[in-house]
């Protein structure tokens, strides 16, 4: 038998050429998203002044199994893509299990993490429709610098509202987005109404991604020409990622394997909707049945603690109201260092395959997060974002499972990024100074009670 | 005709097994290393104190042609290895140049930079000799990280004395270097005799590579079965470099190709070395004859402005002497923030070759770098680190020479690293206030007068 690489890279002839819609093959869809005012069924028209016209199509597309990846977003792709599957092998002899895990490592670009799939269709799409500017928010950087690289090579001008802590976190990211000719500003800020309501309220907040997304809306109403940009939670993003999933499989087809188990971190759901798209597929059809883990922070829990309910996507209340697990649009998330992992919702789609039983998921405490960072790092080379961790934490959890029961299972986790600008965070835990936040039940009632009454 | 994609990737049957020996086909060798005390030619075994002894025979070998990589590095390599060769379209499209560019990019890997090829045989070596400890020196900080890498997968403690102005540029440096359990030193330091007497002389240096060797090799014959390892300038750090090269030509064979020109920037020589070493091969044996040019920094010229001249390789004036180009080991560099290419002299292979004729090579201004690197990071979506920029300056000069003569040459560069520890730079870059340094005559008779009387 061929032994199997560590890395697998498929060729530029390989590479899909289509993005997977997920609701094509799901049983039932998730609710509709509502007018916040009337709180009536949103019409695709609706979300024009919000999104791009193409975006908007595609977050309402409840048919099209399989969307064409434009050219210009192919060769966008080429520069960055494919991204390599590895085989962790010595992940694997370090924890003696008999289970094959890969990686599909998303890092290997200046944004540092998977947030470019995304961002490159979105600023092909309004530069196509004439639009100028984009205004956008960031939790842990990654997709701010992700949508400014993105803005730079299509010729958009951006504004990125960066959540205070990780700004304060990760004060080289400034430089990073900056270079690419974008404008960063901390959230809350006094830019916005809805930021300036924020500070009135609570002058001392780190900020979240909630009060982010509302003072992006808001300052691309104020401004010319400009259209709003999402990295996550939206139905349009998990299609751009599914590019992940789908040169896993191909990947893993070429190895004559196919995973047991699929784990990805959970913070709005785009990683993990993008890794696990094609494997739920062929779950939603009966061709197989892998399972699908979710790993979330303990500190801001919707999957695991959360509620299944209508809820705002932003802070300020300014959006649609989507059907989702969330802990409510109130609840002000502590600041663990998984900035990207910090929102108090989750993907529609991924909250109604949760919910209709088609995945698991499992919350695991800050310092743990970082014992698997730094052990994987010292054994695969690689260092890994701390939303990734997450990830690393379920795929060696059920790795040892294997050890206890000695099954070879084949898991297949997504590392979504490095922790080059997460420093900071690896200098706390360096010096045991790190502390993990888990929300009482207090607090989540708190933001429970910031629910708007939906149905 | 088929046409070539963004990214070639060996497979791992593809990756070369040996590296290759330039000194195999030089024509005339370098002048020897010479004992700095009695002035005669050092012998192999007067190496052993300092390196461990497979690498000091590497260091002396001039015959051995292809030398076998060992399985475990071999290994190891996998794990970040092969790397892309990219052909720089969008580059060649700003450019409007009718010249093709291509790069080989080292980047894509934990330390940033080509410096873990040799870091991984090194700790390799020690291992197997039953060393227990390294110290070692890093400017900008990638060589001390991809040691710490090596050395943590291979088992083995490290000390590392960092260039202080680079340490303190940048901060995150350390955090990584911990978290793979090393020991980080700004130098120069009170730890050692020869930095102190640095620090009486001249308290507020920054210090330099030559500073942080000199306090290195003096730590490392303090401490019990530890050697020292150095990531430029040595025998055989280019003979584990040429991996760089060795793959380069071989990915550009599969595509039908061969460079015109080849550019690598030029701090030690380690990545030039290692780039150019089978095209090197080739105009040495006549096979053909492409231009070869190191590209240096204007505040730091060791080839434009040095002498060829028997030198110290540190400031302390404790290494055996090399017969090299050199600003003279009392050369204090200004803090150019491209801390790997701030060192007084030059491989010494590198300078016989380059004084021979087979070279050439250009110094450039700071600011004049970083036009090119914010250029390159955005057409070509890699954020460049400052030194991989003089190589990138160069490759464009080439380009634009070719757009004048309308010439349809074929560039090769070697992107060395990643900029994401160098966002102090960019940002002083960004907000205009980043200066050049430019050595006076004057400054550099002051280096010159350093020089040892040796022939």
């Amino acid at each position: 038998m061929k032994k199997i690489p560590y890395k697998t890279y498929l060729t530029e002839d390989e590479m899909p050429r289509q993005w997977y819609n997920i609701r094509a093959d799901m049983k039932e869809q998730h609710a509709p998203l509502l007018n916040p005012g009337t709180l009536e069924p949103l019409t695709t028209e609706e979300l024009y002044p919000i999104f791009c016209e193409q975006l908007c199509k595609q977050e309402m597309d409840t048919s099209t199994r399989y969307v064409d990846i434009p050219d210009e977003v192919l060769d966008f792709y080429k520069m960055f893509r494919p991204s390599p599957l590895i085989r962790a092998y010595n992940l694997e002899k370090a924890l003696a299990t008999p289970a094959k895990i890969y990686y599909k490592f998303e890092g290997n670009n200046t944004s540092g993490s998977h947030k470019l799939n995304a961002a490159a269709a979105m600023a092909y799409y309004a530069k196509e429709q004439g639009i100028t500017s984009f205004t956008t928010e960031t939790g842990a950087g990654q997709w701010g610098t992700a949508l400014a690289l993105a803005c730079s090579h299509f010729g958009l001008d951006l504004t990125v509202f960066m959540v205070k802590t990780s700004f304060e976190q990760k004060p080289f990211r400034k430089a990073v987005i900056e270079t690419y000719g974008a404008n960063i500003i901390p959230s809350p800020s006094t830019t916005t109404e809805v930021g300036k309501a924020i500070l009135e309220q609570n002058p001392d907040t780190g900020g979240s991604l909630g009060c982010a997304i509302s003072e992006a809306i808001e300052q691309s109403m104020k401004q010319e020409n400009t259209r709003y940009a999402l990295g996550s939670v939206l139905n349009q993003v998990l299609l751009h990622q599914s590019i992940i999933g789908l040169e896993s499989k191909i990947a893993m087809e070429k190895l004559g394997e196919y995973p047991d188990v699929i784990v990805g971190c959970a913070g709005g759901g785009s990683n993990l909707g993008g890794l696990m798209a094609p494997f739920m597929q062929d779950k939603l059809t009966g061709k197989a049945n892998p399972r699908i883990v979710a790993v979330e922070p303990s500190s801001c829990p919707s999957l695991t603690r959360g509620k299944y309910a209508y809820d705002f996507c932003d802070t300020g209340k300014i959006t649609p109201l989507a059907k989702m697990y969330t802990l409510g649009s109130g609840f002000m998330p502590s600041p663990n260092h998984a900035g990207g992992l910090r929102y108090h919702g989750m993907s529609p789609i991924v909250s109604k395959l949760y919910h209709d039983g088609y995945m698991e998921a499992v919350s695991v405490d800050q310092t743990t997060v970082f014992d698997a960072a730094v052990k994987f790092a010292q054994i695969e080379q690689i260092l890994p974002a701390p939303e990734s961790s997450h990830a690393i934490y379920g795929a060696i959890r059920e790795a040892l499972k294997c050890k206890e029961t000695g099954e070879e299972k084949t898991i297949l986790f997504g590392l979504t990024g490095t922790g080059y600008f997460d420093m900071n965070a690896y200098d706390q835990y360096n010096k045991k100074a790190m502390n993990d936040y888990i929300p009482t039940d207090a607090d989540l009632q708190r933001g429970f009670d910031s629910l708007p009454n939906a149905e």
